[in-house]
């Protein structure tokens, strides 16, 4: 049985996730999720990386929006803001409140992220390993440009939902990355892989936040199986998202083989881009990562799944 | 203007308050409100009695039910079943959540209760200074006879909402009132009081809850002015609730005079019985409190006023 690691974001890692399963459906996946995105909201602890990956898994995934639940309702945060208490740019619904809830419990209760993850899993079914980066925790600021000319550091979710990335970023920081352990299962998933992959996440604060927790990107370059991404990038824009203004940030293009290099020949064997970009292959071979140009537009389940096949044989190519 | 403090449980003493207002509209009311019934429920501090005065003089509360907000509906609960999450026994809506997760998050940052529940009456505007007997954890535990003849203590809300006060109940013990302080301005609203009114509230786990914080007996008891109760039991059984049940597990019968005997002289001046209970006029003014039968059923807000100026008469009567 192939052991398939997945550093995974939110939307587009979730996506890929369920090509990854439709195409590998003898495959045990471990998921090492993204926690940077995490923020504490009306004192609860909301995972949106996590939950993203364990609904749409679980189906239980706003198809069309991609995030939050199906046929959700939004009483709780209404009343909310009838005691004025906010933010009310964060879409909080009643259904994912009692996902939060239920969460913030446990941590009172005293058990670890991964623990929760893993107790709120056995209702979602989500038919892959569930791990949180780290039990520690890790918050993804934003060194954003101010009007006068100032900077100032806002939480990811501010920066992405509420200002919906339309200030300049100078610097992504993962808060408390640095005296971050991985999350038990986490190193022994990565060191029995049988392939590592990238999904066409953001590179900067999702699958980029997982590499800053120490010992993850070692454990990555270092497992000795082919590690292959797909871009996030098409046609030198983000397939949703607004990835490349963080790619700004820390000085990277908004194209599929910027975005190669970035990671780098010591952390990936394999990159797909999709074939608007086929120019791109050349330049990516050339930094010793093998490449190949492949659709990768996640129209439904099926491209989803043949985008995961593509990334397989790929694994199966660099590794021979 | 006349101040008048009322020591109040929930639906009962809320209808009650709601006809206070309407018969001393320019009186200055202080509640100060039960919370040995609050409970901790997903990680949520929940005060039934608290919310159900706010809710009720808020025009939030759901009307025929007495309890819980109108127009409620309970996607939370649902989903927090969904993930095996109880207890199912208790009644938390939506739009009730969202009070209970403003109060945690209070609670949470370091605000006492009653700075909470001040803060939760800037919404709605309940015409009353509501305050909690108390800003510490006090929590009436009931304790009950099993099945096989042992004993065990569970709370309140365990006995009263999940047992329906089936079981037998042996002893009725505020846990942590000892302990506990009345909140900031309870005393002073005492002392400052031109009458204290006991609405028809359950004697023993709402207003004798109150009375267990050590120094609000004695406040009521020294304040020098009238203190006038009404009769939560009309014709040996409870208006509403079974507060036979816990009358019976403190020795007491389930009767009008019996209640104002078990109060006692020492604190109370008053006492208002059915009219259906006149006969027992007599044997209360004979253990010393001034009696007098009228109707006591709060079929609307208009008869729960006359009950209001039947015990603010009362209270006149036995001043002069």
């Amino acid at each position: 049985m192939q052991r398939i690691v997945v550093l995974a974001g939110g939307i587009g890692g979730a996506r890929f996730l369920r090509g990854l399963k439709a195409a590998a459906p003898d495959a045990e996946i471990t998921v090492i999720g993204n926690t940077g995105d995490d923020i504490h909201l009306f004192g609860l602890k909301v995972c949106p990386d996590l939950d993203t990956v364990m609904y749409t898994l679980g189906g239980g995934i706003h198809e069309e929006q991609g995030w939050g639940r199906a046929d959700e309702t939004f009483t709780v945060k209404e009343e909310l803001a009838a005691y004025g208490v906010g933010p009310e740019w964060f879409g909080l619904g009643d259904r994912d409140f009692a996902t939060h809830i239920v969460r913030t419990q446990m941590i009172g209760a005293g058990y670890p992220l991964s623990a929760v993850t893993e107790a709120l899993c056995t209702r979602w079914q989500p038919g892959v390993r569930l791990l949180p980066m780290t039990d520690d925790r890790v918050e993804t600021h934003v060194v954003i440009e101010t009007g006068d000319g100032d900077r100032r550091a806002v939480h990811f979710q501010e920066y992405w939902v509420r200002l919906r990335a339309s200030v300049p970023a100078r610097a992504v920081v993962p808060v408390g990355a640095e005296q971050s352990k991985p999350a038990p299962g986490v190193l022994d998933a990565i060191a029995g892989a049988d392939v590592i992959l990238f999904p066409p996440s953001n590179p900067v604060v999702s699958i980029g936040t997982i590499l800053a927790v120490p010992g993850i990107r070692e454990a990555v370059a270092g497992a000795g199986v082919p590690v292959v991404g797909l871009s996030p990038i098409v046609g030198n824009a983000p397939v949703r998202g607004m990835a490349d203004k963080v790619l700004a940030a820390v000085g990277v293009e908004a194209t599929a083989a910027a975005v190669a290099r970035h990671y780098g020949q010591g952390l990936l064997d394999g990159w797909l881009v999709d074939t608007v970009d086929s120019a791109a292959v050349a330049e990516v071979e050339e930094a010793g990562i093998r490449c190949r140009a492949v659709p990768l537009m996640m129209t439904d389940v099926g491209a989803a799944a043949a985008m995961a096949r593509e990334a397989l044989a790929l694994a199966a190519e660099v590794q021979a």
